[in-house]
């Protein structure tokens, strides 16, 4: 996908928070974005729209300017439509294939599915790309030396950050000059690096098998990798995941998210969490079973703090674990970047 | 499925190790088997042919023949094939579905796609059943309260029992009276029981979901509950599905099975097992990280030595754990029931 010149689809929602694959395709992505397409935003640029964003990409009206600007690609960017596709949205799509573009979208609903939107892709020549689709040729891993140090983001609960802390940090290291590789696997982190596998779709006895064909795809394409985590091992619905991950990765050193004062798993009140040392220790335990893995610092989200109280978490969160903590999105990455860089072997 | 009237297909194969399903079957399963069908043992008994069994079934040398004693349902008793079907099996199942039989299987590849038999079953009224096929409509766990008593064996490693553990301990306590239930979670156990769900089929995400849609399906059977696991949080490709279920099974307690003087993983030999008691803690600690469960019992496979290298392993593994151990197989399940039934709440 390398070539692709992508127009990012938000129909009217850019601003909103469903628009995070557009967000993080903005603020984060390596593949070029030609513009935006968002009716409700057209004539500006994504850099005075979205918050956080330095993107100076050109927000037009419909996909047909994003042709004439040479989009190869229209990227779906609105995350959940509720895993389904509107009227609206199908004739959108519709429209872009029309005009020859292929189409990404990580959808529950497998696009190429669709009769009227496989026909015209095949007519115009286009593609239909599934970023959740999961790759047929899984299998267990390896097992084998990996030629890159790999970091792994774990967590105490889903949604608090994982990916954002990694995408940070991937970020820092390039601008350092490292041969730096965010690793995805999660859908939007397929849209915003163009690869990856979105874990959540794969059998579940191919989950470490999968992080491992990640972490051998990512050593092809640099030295340092960043491996997005998923879930938790406190989350009662979803720790299997974040174990699969965690064995699969061959992770040298992890670094642990968390919200800065959240005592219970959101989904599940009833679950509490312990402090965070012992979270610290649980995730450390847990990578031993298999290949130990020390957790290199604390990425804490405190998002809904204000700075003094978001100082004094971080404070707090030091005292507790020993390790160097801080919001990477608040503060900078650089003090968790050298911490963890200190600890890779 | 109550209804069904089994005849066990092994052809040819009744006595090989691949005929695990049709053993399995023989000596644990409650539903109805009317005969085996395996030309090479026709005429004789399963009793007198299978090492361990003391099912009276009748040996057949067709599915003709079967259908005659009344079979209803051909239940493919070998597991392997490469996952695969040879044309002669292919031949076999379609001779089955011409007589109007049931087919059920666990292959890798479902059988309902294969047009030739999908065909025939449609025009003779019968069914072919993928008992490996995951529920389409499957969620993550509900974290509601249970009306029954969860029992779950978790292992060292993978293929050292974990089944044939819950299967005698299940079977002891209904001979005791209890209204006890052994739950599936492997194709071989759905193919014993006649329910359940083959977890290594089902997304990642809905591991614990199915688990927990499974104790709750076994507390409408009764209210003592034997969970098949699956894998070992120490096996670096299965991990993640070990804890799926773990923590979504609402389990009470656990018994740990494990291959007598085992030290490394078998598919992975440069991964080493910590000791026994190690590996207690390990799992009362996964446990713990969503709904603490003791260990309450070992159940120690010793297979490989003679009667007094077993003995002395067994009270190897009691002085090292402080818990009961004992080989279910050899010595028989009471002890293990005894100090699983003292452990439940």
């Amino acid at each position: 996908m390398s070539v692709d010149r992508l127009a990012v689809l938000t129909a009217g929602q850019l601003t909103e928070s469903y628009a995070k694959t557009a967000h993080g395709v903005l603020r984060y992505g390596t593949r070029e974005v030609v513009c935006v397409v968002d009716q409700v935003h057209a004539g500006r640029r994504a850099v005075d729209v979205v918050p956080f964003c330095d993107h100076p990409a050109p927000v037009v009206a419909d996909v047909a300017a994003a042709a004439e600007r040479g989009a190869t690609t229209v990227l779906l960017g609105v995350a959940p439509l509720g895993g389904r596709l509107t009227p609206e949205w199908h004739a959108l799509l519709a429209g872009a294939l029309r005009l020859g573009l292929h189409v990404e979208a990580g959808l529950h609903t497998d696009l190429r599915t669709d009769p009227t939107l496989a026909g015209l892709a095949r007519e115009h020549g286009a593609e239909i790309r599934n970023l959740r689709a999961a790759p047929a040729d899984l299998d267990v891993p390896r097992s084998e030396p990996l030629a890159a140090r790999v970091v792994h983001t774990v967590g105490s609960d889903c949604a608090i950050g994982k990916m954002s802390v990694v995408l940070e940090l991937d970020r820092a290291a390039r601008n350092r000059g490292r041969r730096s590789v965010f690793v995805a696997t999660g859908q939007t982190g397929v849209a915003i690096s163009g690869w990856g596998i979105a874990v959540d779709s794969v059998v579940s006895d191919y989950v470490a098998g999968a992080a491992d064909r990640l972490v051998r795809e990512g050593a092809a394409r640099g030295d340092l990798l960043w491996l997005e985590g998923q879930g938790s091992i406190y989350h009662p619905a979803y720790s299997g995941v974040t174990l699969g991950l965690l064995h699969g990765s061959s992770a040298d050193a992890l670094v642990l998210c968390h919200r800065a004062g959240q005592t219970a798993i959101v989904d599940y009140p009833r679950t509490p969490l312990p402090g965070l040392a012992d979270i610290v220790r649980g995730y450390e335990q847990a990578a031993g079973w298999v290949r130990p893995a020390p957790v290199a610092a604390v990425a804490l989200n405190t998002a809904h703090l204000d700075g003094a109280g978001a100082r004094a978490a971080i404070a707090e969160a030091e005292a507790a674990t020993g390790l160097v903590a801080d919001d990477v999105i608040r503060f900078g990455p650089d003090r968790v970047l050298d911490a963890v860089l200190a600890a890779l072997p």
